[in-house]
């Protein structure tokens, strides 16, 4: 078997964020960390997850600055990166909650406490006001782009 | 060991999301579904992927409807679940060009074909217009809730 690929090496920023959340379990120990829990037996509670799982993916959560370890009370909370992730987890559940539910519907829906309004992540649209979908759109090479990339997606000639 | 949690199972959708894309290849797999491929060598070779993981990473994608073998130049095509995953991608890709690239920035930026304009998932914001964080939100049941969600997340009591 070839060495398993260490995703936080590569260059893409999408594969260097699944080598922090690719992880199936990272994803759900962030959704309990949004939901309010710091403790490590809540999130074994919550979760349902073996302790010693649990014990390496909150570490490394941690190692990649998505959590931090509570300096006296020993238990874990969301740093501003981690917090960052709040609109990539909402929209993760937004097709779930489209995709991967039984006819019943979403298990769970979140409100803003001020306003009650539901909250999920906003949809992406074009300018014309209509969804914006993969086809519509250009891939260049970014301020960060290799020789590769550039060879790969070419600037815009004009 | 005990036996590898069947994430597919589980109710809540985002764990069930991850069943699909949690797979750190997967998300890689889309990617460049998003970007147009749709051949077995362009996969590969943009990927840099050994042949059976990809296979399996096809099928697997395959089996979840996200993508769909084509009948007669044997690629893949995106479906549309796959295609509706495009803004849970962006902003997966926001947080990673936030967080997870080096000074110079984003390896790649896209943009709207016909304005030009650049494409990004767009923030979560709450009702005063600053960006929405977890703690302003409440996490009810929802129509799909079961006792245990409706113990842990009791419905406003008003």
């Amino acid at each position: 078997m070839p060495p398993r690929t260490n995703f936080a090496t590569m260059r893409c920023p999408v594969a260097r964020t699944m080598a922090v959340v690719g992880e199936r379990w990272s994803i759900l120990v962030l959704r309990e960390a949004f939901y309010g829990a710091t403790r490590f037996d809540e999130f074994e509670r919550n979760l349902g997850i073996a302790p010693n799982i649990l014990s390496a993916r909150l570490r490394s959560l941690t190692e990649h600055g998505v959590l931090e370890k509570l300096p006296h009370a020993g238990g874990y909370r969301i740093t501003e990166k981690g917090r960052d992730f709040f609109p990539a987890f909402l929209a993760l559940k937004r097709w779930g909650d489209r995709w991967m539910t039984d006819e019943r519907g979403p298990l769970i829906v979140l409100e803003e406490r001020e306003t009650g309004r539901e909250v999920t992540a906003p949809p992406v649209l074009a300018s014309n006001g209509q969804p914006l979908m993969p086809e519509h759109v250009r891939v260049l090479p970014g301020p960060g782009a290799n020789s590769a990339i550039r060879t790969r997606f070419p600037p815009k000639d004009c």
